[in-house]
């Protein structure tokens, strides 16, 4: 198909093809002209890997190509892969002040210990959590350790729901791009279920709506 | 303590202690002269909890200002602030095309009350999580509703775990901060062990890193 058919059937505009073109994000058609290209199927498929990303996943452009061409080096892995994909959909904040995070990443790390998983305690997600630790703290919630590790045990069952869905895969290429959009997308599941089952939970507990009388009763 | 005072211990520069003010984000201090005022423990500790909201929540300013003005209201209720809350936190996508939508949003609806909860067909994590589902089968992955399936009694548990941690506070005020944080915090919390559970499950899995020779055997 032409590029006009393209942009008209994945719904973006030619300018945003062109572009990604040029970024490399998207393969150059076959050209059938010095001025005109074919595309097909998997042009389309990849317009639409990139768009979810960035309309439903909310990654940036960059984070976008930078994923992409992990998944399209002949050389890379699934944990050069994985790494990258994580990276990209965790902007890791700002850590905490010095003491207090190296503490906090101890504490975060024995713990990843204690749920028996194989992680290294340089993995960016340490760090990241033990900042959020360390915030909850600064504002006097103490508790907050216990949170987290009430939640160890049940995302472990994530874990392993998303190896499942990968190894699901057909093919290679199905393989690597079920990574992607189990680990974008699937942020987006955990999340939009994570308010419905908040959600039935409070109904269940707060019959009434929950208003300050009652809870302070 | 003066604003200077507010703005060391806070590390929140002042003239951004000033806009907060401004915008009703942080209550006005008590004033000593025409152009004084003096501020106590609740201002630094509400601009902690400003800057988490929007340093490690990731929320924008206009967010956690509707979060805030909805704690501080005296008629709100439990049911109005985790709304606030939960939707501050998930931006919804553009809803998919009509029928596409609707559909998968019947789809979304029947699940949720296959897994016995408490929750409006309209909410709007309902609707997001149909485009969800609608994007990953543009995208040709037929076993998305599946996967979703397999989250949902494992976000049961994180439901029920969030409210326990809420319903932990000591009084109404702490138990209205605890959903602020809870639920931004907690998902900070969600994905970063979910990134721990996904590495720690492929290491088991792929031992050799999985290059795309093993992954094709």
């Amino acid at each position: 198909m032409r590029i006009g058919e393209l942009s008209k059937r994945s719904g973006v505009a030619v300018p945003t093809i062109k572009y990604y073109l040029r970024e490399g994000m998207l393969p150059p058609g076959e050209r059938t002209s010095p001025n005109q290209a074919r595309y097909d199927d998997t042009h389309l498929h990849r317009l639409r890997l990139v768009r979810a990303l960035i309309d439903v996943g909310g990654l940036s452009v960059a984070a976008v190509r930078g994923i992409l061409s992990t998944v399209d080096a002949p050389e890379s892995d699934m944990e050069d892969l994985l790494k990258t994909v994580q990276k990209a959909v965790l902007p890791v904040p700002e850590p905490a002040a010095v003491d207090a995070q190296s503490s906090a990443e101890k504490e975060i790390h024995d713990l990843v210990i204690e749920l028996g998983w194989d992680v290294s305690p340089k993995h960016f997600a340490v760090e990241a959590l033990a900042t959020v630790l360390v915030t909850a703290r600064s504002l006097g919630h103490d508790r907050f350790l216990d949170f987290i590790r009430r939640y160890g045990p049940i995302m472990q069952q994530i874990g392993v729901a998303d190896l499942d869905y990968v190894v699901g895969a057909r093919t290679v290429d199905d393989l690597l791009e079920a990574v992607v959009v189990g680990t974008v997308l699937g942020d987006s599941v955990m999340i939009t279920l994570r308010r419905l089952a908040q959600a039935s939970e409070t109904a269940t507990r707060f019959p009434g709506g929950g208003d300050r009388q009652s809870l302070s009763d």
